[in-house]
């Protein structure tokens, strides 16, 4: 038996379509539909068969949803609350950005306190982004981070953690605050220090082909993640400025304490410290194993 | 016919024994004799087949070979050429060192302006290290600085491209000033910035298990060269200090600018700036397909 009779997807890039292909391919649902803005975008989901029906009109599918993904940029998040406050202010919504403190309030101040929303990170996804990046099994075996607020009911909780399960992934409970504090360092930090990399190879003023006879494997991997999206990476940054500065302040602090090592010599204490880090990037890695 | 009748490789690591792999399966040798201060690793390369003899004293070697390649830590290099000075001046020798000026000026200072040395740099390899971690066809389709000196002869330059072509390799003509600078900015920088992005993990105070529920493909990826050996690193960092620091205080530069646009809500100005970087990144991985 299917979980839920019509579960609308409004976004149909990487997450939003990926989710799609999941949540029809392991039958979660009777029918998916999705919006967006593009009707493109929509046909193409339909022809693929990540959705079965779409809308272009999102007031007009809401009625007839009994679940619905936000899978959106943060910017845009806003006007479809004001939406689903106005049509159907029960739905069971959950939306998937990846900065929660701003998205959590502003349900919590456009659906109200006894909304049935819950906000959810998917730690899943890639570069790329858009509809020709969905992904099969994208978010098998992958941590998904919900955050409520104190207003979420507990069956819209664990509502929310047996929908990610059915998808594979292991969901975990964080405060939104806890959630962008953690993300800031663990992804949205290591996205600004990439570009700034890049940056140098622009701003270098060395001849580009000179340069890329000396880029290996290592800048490579390194800076994969500068291919992301400036739209929604801007919209990222911008949206968990707080946290981002604090971050980039202990790094900024971190890199003269390196400096100052160079500076003074200090082979041994320098090889101590690579040690260490080099122990914990490899027990990172293990944790990802033992999922 | 093989190009070399007894080719010596000291250092039997990731590039010292990939190499060495290489030039037996491609037949550039009649004989490749191993050197390393620890029997074991040159019993292990010899029960891999990736040498045919080895010699733990490294003078009593040295007087059979037609060529060596010296694939030790850039620290004790100066100490073979001591060596080879003493006992087999002409010989024909490269080093695949990661830092050039100062095994150069090493070079020039021990064996002499009218040496048989050429000095090297294999644009490939991992975050492994040592022999377990030795790959086949490394080399393929990579770059391999080489750096000569103005003394370095002509024919000695033809010889040393030739050998880098029949191992797959794209030689490329650069001083050991152009790279130095330019690897400070596409690799050292890099793993300097990894390292400390790596140390915020451990410094943040934050719960390891927590931090690891954050933590997707894009960390791991981007600090997977955290994973390099500390030993290495710390004689890499330290041998290209001058160049290092010049590109971390421009690192430094474009993190202030970008702070800067966060800090005045420009997202237009951060996303164009975005654009500019993610079509850079893109470009790079294009230069890697021409090859």
């Amino acid at each position: 038996m299917s979980k839920f009779k019509n579960v609308g997807i409004v976004g149909l890039g990487l997450i939003g379509g990926s989710l799609a292909l999941e949540i029809k391919k392991r039958g979660i649902a009777v029918c998916v539909t999705g919006f967006s803005k593009r009707l493109s975008t929509l046909k193409k989901a339909k022809e693929q068969g990540l959705i079965d029906e779409y809308l272009v009109n999102f007031e007009d599918g809401l009625k007839d949803l009994d679940f619905l993904v936000i899978a959106t940029p943060i910017n845009v998040i806003k006007n479809y609350f004001v939406q689903i406050k106005r049509c159907k202010p029960a739905l069971f919504v959950i939306d998937v950005a990846s900065v929660k403190e701003r998205v959590v309030k502003d349900a919590d101040a456009i659906l109200g306190w006894n909304s049935n929303f819950v906000s959810c990170h998917p730690i899943a996804g890639s570069e790329k982004s858009g509809i020709d990046a969905v992904k099969e099994r994208l978010f098998e075996n992958k941590f998904v981070i919900v955050t409520p607020s104190e207003h979420t009911r507990e069956e819209n909780l664990l509502k929310v953690k047996e929908f990610w399960r059915l998808l594979g992934s292991i969901p975990v409970i964080m405060s939104p605050s806890e959630h962008d504090r953690l993300l800031a360092l663990t992804s949205h930090l290591p996205h600004l220090v990439v570009y700034s990399l890049i940056s140098l190879v622009e701003e270098s003023g060395e001849k580009r082909e000179r340069l890329s006879n000396c880029i290996g494997t290592g800048f490579l991997d390194t800076t994969r993640i500068g291919k992301s999206s400036p739209e929604l990476w801007t919209e990222i940054f911008m949206a968990n400025k707080k946290n981002l500065f604090f971050w980039i302040s202990k790094f900024e602090q971190n890199l003269s304490e390196i400096k100052e090592m160079l500076g003074k010599n200090s082979c041994e204490k320098l090889t101590e410290k690579l040690k260490i880090l080099k122990q914990i990037r490899e027990e990172l890695d293990e944790k990802g194993r033992d999922i």
